[in-house]
C-alpha cells in the first residue's frame, strides 16, 4: 500500500466541485459535489440516532434498492434534520437539481447535509448551487480539496486521505474526505465522509467491508458523546481501474488495507480537530479478554469529561482514567491494571497493579503537553486490544457551543 | 409531611461533628462524624463502578452482615480509591480510631471518603481527627451543618434537607446531608450522603425503600456523566421516636414521603451546584409508554454536552435536545414530539409534532436565562413520566477540572 496525497478525486474517473450557494453561510463555499461519469456501486453506514435527517433517509433508501449512482451532493449550514415532510421534499429537490445538471436521475444522486438542526433549506440557493457545482467540476486534487472545504462547519481544517496499491501492474486508488468536529461520538460521529475508489467491486462485498472498517475507525472516535442526526459515511466504487476485487484474493486484502487506512486517517483527523481541542488522545486497551470489551473500555476513557479536562490541563490525573474504565459497564480486576503514558517516543508507567508507581509528575506533565498523547491500559487478562481516539475538553469547546447558532 | 430545617441532627438521638484533621486540606474542616448512642439499623446504595473505594467495600460488607451501627465517619480530600490493600488497611484504621473514641467496635462504624483518587490516607491525621470529632459532637442544627461543610470538595455550598410527619401524635423526623459537585452521574452520583431518622424500622424494609427512592432522586441527576469510585448513600434509623414503621400502614407512606422528599431535595441541590454551573436544568419526559423509557430519555438530555453548553449560552437550540433524545437508545416517533420550555411560571412551546413552532427567540432566551429552567418533552405515546436534573456546562467546569489536583 502506498499513501497518496489527495482525497475524493484521487481515484480515476471521479470529479469534484464546490460552490458558494449561500444556503446559510455567506462568503464561503457551502455546497460540494462528487461526480463519476461511470456509474458507481456504493456502500454506506449511517447514524443510529432515532431522529434522522432527511438525506439519511434518502441515502438509506437508495442503498436498500442497490442503486448505482453518479454523484453525491453535500451542503453545510443547514442539517435538514427535524424538518418533517417539507425537509424530505427539499432533500429530493437537492438531488433533482443536481441530477438535472449532470443528466442523471434523482435516484442516482446521494445527498448529505450538516449544520443547524430544525431549520428548513430553501429551493433557490440549492438550484443555483447545483448549476455552479456542475460548472466547477474538475478531476484535479484542488477540486477535491475545495469539496472538502465546502462541507466544513466548526472544523478548523479540511480533512482528506488517500492510498493506492498495485494489482497486476495496475494502480487502484482509494481517496476520501470528511468533516466533523462537534457532535462526534461513536455510532457514528457527527460526520460526513465520502470516499471514492476506482476498484471494481461488488456492492454487497463493499458494504460488508465498509461495515467492518467503520467499527474500527469512525466508531472509535469521540469528541463529545453526542451522536448526530446526520452522520453519513459513503464509499463509491466506479470500477474505472478495471481491477476486479474479489474476496479471498491478494487484491482484496490490499484493498481492505487501503480503505482501512483512509478511514482511520480521516477518523483521527476528526478527533484531532474536535471542537476547541488542543491535542489528540489515543487510548489503547491491551491484553484484554475480548476485543469488544477492549473497545468499550477504551471509549469510556476518551468520552469522560473529567479525563478530557485533566488532559487539557496536562494533569496526570490517572484516577480519573481508572474511574472511567470502572464505569464502562464491563468487569475487570482493577488491581491487575497497568497504565502507561506515551508521547513523543517516550513512555512513563503511572500505575502498576492498580496502584500509583511514584512516577515523576514533572515528566508526566511534559509528556501530556504534547500534541498527541497515548494512554495504554494493560488489563493483563487476555490477548485482545482496541484503540479509541478523542481530544481534550477546553474553554473553547464551551465557547463554540455556547453560541453556535448566534 | 412538614418540611424542616436542618440535616443529620434533625432526628432525635443523632449528634454530629466536624474537625480540621488536615488530611489534605489546610485551614478548613475535612472530617465529619454522625453519631447515635442508640444503635441504628442502616440501608445503603453504592457506586456501580468496578473501581470501588476502600470505604465502599467496608460499608457493603457491614450491610451484608446486617450490622447495627453507632456512627458514620467521613473525610474529604482523599478518596481512598485505587489504593489497594494499604488503602483498605487505612480505611479500617479510620473506623477503628472513631470506634475507640466513642466506645464501640470498628464494625459499628461506617466510613466514607471523597477527594483525589489514588492517594493514600495517613494514620496520624485520622487518629487526631477522630479525637477532635468526639470532643465536638453535639445534637444541634449547627453541628449538623458543620458536618455537611466538612465533606465538601468542589461544592460551593453545603447541602442539607429534612422533613417530619406525625404518627399517633409523635413526631418522626428524617434529615440528611450530602456532598457532590463533580463526577456526578446516575448510578450513582459522585456523592456522599448520610440521612438519619428516628423512625423504628426493620433494616430490610428500609433497604427496599432506599433502593426504590434512590432511583428517582440521586440516580436522576447528572453533572458530567462520570460515575465515581466512592458514591455512597447511607440511611441510619435509630428508632428513638418510638414510632414503628411497618409496610401497609399510613405511617409507612408518610415515612416514604419524607424520605423521598429529603433524597430529592439533596439530589437537586447537587445538580444545582454542579461544578462551575450557573443554573439548574430539569427535564421532564411526559406521556411516555413506560417509566423506564422516560427515565432513559430525560437523562440523555441532561447529560448531553451540547445541550449543556447551549443552555449555558441561553440558546434555545432545541435541535440538540431532539438529537439527545434520538440517541438515548430507545425508539419513539420524532414527528409526534412536543417540546416546551418553562421558567419562572412562564412557558413557551418550541417544537410541535417534531417541527419548530416559530417561537420568539427573544422570549426563549429570556426564559433560558433564569436560574431554574425546565424542558418538557411530550412524547404523546403513553401515560408514564420521569424527571431528571442537570446543569449547564461552563468555562468554570473546564477550569475547575483542568487543574483540580494542582
Amino acid at each position: 500500500m502506498k499513501i497518496e496525497k489527495g482525497g475524493v478525486t484521487a481515484a480515476k474517473g471521479f470529479l469534484a466541485a464546490s460552490a458558494e450557494a449561500q444556503i446559510k453561510y455567506k462568503g464561503r463555499p457551502d455546497m460540494a459535489l462528487v461526480y463519476t461519469g461511470r456509474p458507481a456501486v456504493f456502500a454506506g453506514t449511517f447514524t443510529t440516532n432515532v431522529v434522522k435527517a432527511a438525506p439519511v433517509w434518502w441515502d438509506k433508501e437508495l442503498l436498500e434498492k442497490k442503486k448505482k449512482v453518479h454523484a453525491v451532493v453535500l451542503n453545510s449550514g443547514i442539517a435538514n434534520a427535524a424538518t418533517g415532510k417539507e425537509g424530505r421534499k427539499l432533500n429530493y429537490f437537492m438531488a433533482q437539481a443536481v441530477a438535472e445538471q449532470i443528466g442523471a436521475e434523482p435516484e442516482e444522486v446521494l445527498t448529505a447535509s450538516t449544520g443547524v438542526i430544525g431549520m428548513q433549506l430553501k429551493e433557490e440557493p440549492l438550484a443555483s448551487g447545483a448549476a455552479l457545482l456542475k460548472e466547477a467540476l474538475a478531476d484535479t486534487a484542488e477540486a477535491g480539496t475545495r469539496a472538502a472545504e465546502a462541507i466544513m462547519t466548526t472544523d478548523t481544517v479540511s480533512k482528506e486521505a488517500a492510498a493506492s496499491f498495485e494489482a497486476d501492474g495496475v494502480t487502484v486508488t482509494v481517496g476520501g474526505m470528511c468533516k466533523g468536529s462537534g457532535m462526534i461520538h461513536p455510532n457514528m460521529a457527527t460526520m460526513l465522509s465520502v470516499t471514492t475508489t476506482d476498484a471494481d467491486i461488488d456492492g454487497d462485498v463493499l458494504q460488508e467491508l465498509v461495515s467492518e472498517i467503520v467499527s474500527d475507525s469512525f466508531n472509535m472516535i469521540s469528541v463529545d458523546r453526542d451522536t448526530s442526526t446526520n452522520d453519513t459515511y459513503l464509499v463509491l466504487a466506479n470500477g474505472a481501474s478495471g481491477v476486479k476485487i474479489e474476496k479471498g484474493t491478494e487484491a482484496y486484502e490490499n484493498f481492505r488495507e487501503a480503505l482501512a487506512y483512509v478511514s482511520t486517517e480521516l477518523a483521527k483527523k476528526m478527533a484531532g480537530d474536535g471542537e476547541g481541542c488542543t491535542k489528540l488522545m489515543e487510548v489503547q486497551v491491551i491484553n484484554c479478554e475480548s476485543r469488544e470489551k477492549a473497545k468499550i473500555l477504551s471509549r469510556s476513557v476518551t468520552t469522560s469529561n473529567l479525563v478530557k479536562t485533566a488532559f487539557y490541563g496536562s494533569d496526570a490525573n490517572y484516577g480519573r482514567i481508572l474511574c472511567a474504565l470502572g464505569y464502562a459497564g464491563v468487569d475487570f480486576d482493577p488491581e491487575k491494571l497497568d497504565l502507561t503514558l506515551e508521547a513523543g517516543g517516550e513512555s512513563l508507567l503511572l500505575v502498576k497493579d492498580g496502584v500509583e508507581t511514584g512516577y515523576s509528575e514533572e515528566k508526566a506533565t511534559e509528556l501530556l503537553s504534547q500534541e498527541k498523547v497515548a494512554f495504554i491500559c494493560d488489563m493483563k487478562e487476555g490477548e485482545c486490544s482496541a484503540t479509541a481516539w478523542g481530544c481534550d475538553l477546553t474553554y473553547d469547546y464551551v465557547k463554540i457551543n455556547g453560541d453556535y447558532r448566534s
